[in-house]
């Protein structure tokens, strides 16, 4: 978490909300990152998916196994989703987040259906051409 | 649906899950993107957060005002994260998916409160110079 706070500290010089986060396995540290929203003006450029993506990279795999994820703050929807997607092991972070445990699914209008049997074909016919 | 398809049919061909993914606004396509897990090998390839990290760029912002998320498969939950992080104003998705709706919080290990008084130190210091 030291660590983490260090890639925080860089956010907060770039004038970044200050969230700093490493990917951790086996006690070494694999990759770190911070929010850089601002400065890329991209939405996914929070601390968490810069590790992630980094040690994605540098593990030449998106399976980030038995890793475990160091984020100074509460981490958002997207990122615990990130976290799980990569299959990691845990999560461990620093300060609570009352806008992380607020944000939740029901801040989107989400409808399915739409053009729901080709969409579902598409994806059958694949799984059955693994098989 | 019919774009976002039409990229869904790309992932296939490249053999990857058949997942596209189409950012709109007033009815017009920013960006296209299709699921690329496998040759990336990158935990956040999935086909939403392609198309949403184009419509950033693209845009030139993190907030995707307005904009509406079209995706031939129900989103998980990194990517229904992503939308509401952008502040999208929808996601509509093709066909159901068992595991999207079956994936949460609960499959990952969530720790708070390591060297929490710190990491909150830094933000609360941030957020005071901000105002």
């Amino acid at each position: 978490m030291k660590v983490a706070l260090s890639e925080a500290r860089k956010a907060y010089s770039l004038a970044e909300v200050p969230v700093g986060a490493v990917v951790v396995r086996d006690g070494i540290i694999i990759s770190a990152g911070h929010n850089l929203r601002e400065h890329t003006q991209s939405a996914l450029a929070h601390a968490e998916l810069c590790a992630l993506d980094a040690a994605c990279v540098k593990l030449r795999s998106w399976r980030l196994l038995d890793c475990v994820l160091y984020v100074t703050l509460e981490p958002c929807m997207m990122c615990i989703g990130a976290a799980i997607n990569a299959r990691m092991a845990s999560i461990v972070f620093g300060c609570s987040s009352q806008e992380s445990r607020s944000a939740n699914i029901t801040e989107i209008d989400i409808k399915g259906g739409v053009l729901g049997n080709e969409c579902s074909f598409l994806l059958s016919h694949f799984f059955l051409k693994c098989r």
